[in-house]
């Protein structure tokens, strides 16, 4: 790590592969289709790691990241993220000889796919279990079918399933709200399968979310699950009680450049366009990482837990009230848990180092 | 515009150019130096504009963009930023043929460049006029001048002036506020320079910062001025009464994917790793962004305001609670100001479109 010059990603690969096997185990257990979310990790390196599990489907959330995967080789590949009509021509070209499927949240996108779609597509209805965001309502019956009736008339368009992704459990109060939450959104799905297994044989129920797929063990009720941020977890994860620390596979590594003794403050080059300003509040104020400290072949949390407690375009400001503060040098380099790995990957994906 | 597929950042040429021209004059009035900051922008383009205007000296905040400028012919740079010893080699390459000078917010890094220095460069020393980030309090003059004894040591370290960088007047609760508040800096760097012109003749004076620069008018107690986010403004900097909407240059274009009749929401390809997280409070709720539609030749803010009110790594929702909602349609473009233009382009800096 000597040559560490800029903030950097450290993946613990002993830590991610158990995460990775831990997901996979999961999935065959429950005889479901395991296909991982990339948008967490973005790394070909990692991607090969998932592949020597046995995995070959795979999810991403753009299709810039559909074709950074489908040049190392993936072919089947879900763009999950509503069909945004403005890329039909790479749809098309990546369609051309990988399996591509995606996302319809609505009937709009519906006529640029029945004009100008080229190749034969799989796609999946998006269904909004609670987060509000984007896809039908499970009790839109009647605007599902009518959309599903436009799309059988375009024999290139193939309906798969149902897609959820239950974003509003990252806020859930507790484990047993998410299995609650699960147990309701999976019955309103099942509801939707059987009122349109009239129609359509094998309809897939395809769920995602890493808090759900952590804390529930049997997936019998659904048909793929898609999680992503389980691969590396994070610090909001940590801090919902999701993970713990053990299974925490990234930390940036933020060079040291000043450390003022009067505020017990040391500032880093590791700011928001390295670490996101995704925050948590840790102990009434806003935290935007989690301090810890390289070792020959890791890092180690603090006894006394340590935070980010100001962060700027590519400045961080750690605070560290007790003797840690001491051994830290300028010119060091300094580990910080993200607080949501997604976004502090995509900002930092062309710097990863693994160990 | 119609070849737009993803989220783009869209700049308004004639605005920027009248906001460059604007500051250069009052650079000129004030008979100070203009060192525009290019971390807001991060384009060759503009930097282009700003040459026209005469500009020769610019600041940026790290090594890869002064190579990136270095690269298009700029050959005066300041890292703005607490010199990062892991980067001496990066500075020993870059400062080869081109004029780089660095800050120094302590005298850690010190020994480094005592020994791995291989040109001779400027070095500023960063004053903390009040932001607590980095750098001396302006007190701290045995201290300051124990650094300079230890710099003086090494031949090839020019100590050049004073930088401050007053990142506290973004929160600045008035125009008089920040007045006041420049006035009280500039004193206090003006004692230290007294101090100090015993012994260095023509010691700098470098103030940075968008909101000081906008409301001051008189620079003649610095000698330099750093101003970087006045380019391109943005919402923050609306709605803290620093510009008016017609100083803003820049939006970000938004593929619409889905909208939402029943919740007047419209969901847009533009999220966090595109915006960033930077929010304002509106209405007592986080707003990510505020709604702009695009014309012919530019963009028009609506009569009723609209914010982007939910956002999330790829997707933005906004919330749209009048009649503009039903003139919006799936594969539109629907324009964003950022909260803090800076993230928003150090995001999305890879696709720029200019009208």
């Amino acid at each position: 790590m000597d040559n560490i010059k800029t903030p950097t990603l450290v993946v613990k690969e002993s830590i991610c592969r158990n995460n990775i096997k831990t997901m996979a185990e999961k999935a065959r257990k429950s005889n479901v289709v395991f296909r991982p979310h990339f948008k967490t990790h973005q790394s070909l390196k990692v991607g090969q790691w998932f592949r020597e599990e046995g995995v070959e489907k795979i999810a991403v959330s753009s299709f810039t990241m559909a074709e950074f995967f489908a040049d190392d080789g993936w072919d089947d590949i879900m763009v999950a993220f509503p069909f945004n009509p403005r890329e039909i021509d790479t749809l098309n070209k990546l369609s051309e000889n990988k399996k591509i499927s995606i996302l319809l949240a609505g009937n709009e996108s519906l006529p640029v796919l029945t004009k100008k779609l080229k190749n034969k597509i799989d796609f999946y209805v998006k269904i909004d279990v609670g987060s509000k965001r984007a896809g039908y309502k499970p009790d839109a019956v009647v605007r599902i079918e009518k959309m599903l009736d436009l799309a059988d008339m375009n024999d290139k368009l193939n309906f798969k399933g149902f897609v959820a992704h239950a974003g509003h459990l990252y806020q859930a109060k507790s484990i047993a709200d998410i299995k609650n939450q699960y147990e309701k959104a999976v019955k309103n799905l099942q509801m939707l399968r059987n009122y349109f297994s009239r129609r359509y044989s094998d309809i897939i129920l395809s769920w995602g979310d890493t808090p759900s797929c952590t804390v529930i063990d049997n997936f019998e009720d659904v048909d793929e699950i898609r999680p992503g941020n389980f691969v590396y977890y994070d610090y909001m994860q940590l801090k919902a009680g999701i993970c713990q620390t053990d299974k925490i596979a990234i930390a940036v590594a933020a060079p040291i450049v000043a450390k003022y003794v009067d505020r017990h403050e040391v500032v880093v080059y590791a700011g928001a366009v390295h670490l996101s300003k995704d925050s948590v509040i840790e102990n009434r104020q806003p935290a935007w990482g989690m301090v810890v400290f390289f070792t020959k072949d890791g890092w180690q949390f603090p006894k006394q837990p340590a935070f980010v407690r100001k962060i700027y375009q590519e400045h961080g400001v750690l605070s560290i009230k007790h003797d840690d503060f001491f051994s830290l040098k300028v010119g060091d380099l300094v580990g910080i848990i993200p607080v949501h790995s997604c976004l502090t990957v995509s900002h930092l994906k062309d710097s990863y180092y693994y160990i």
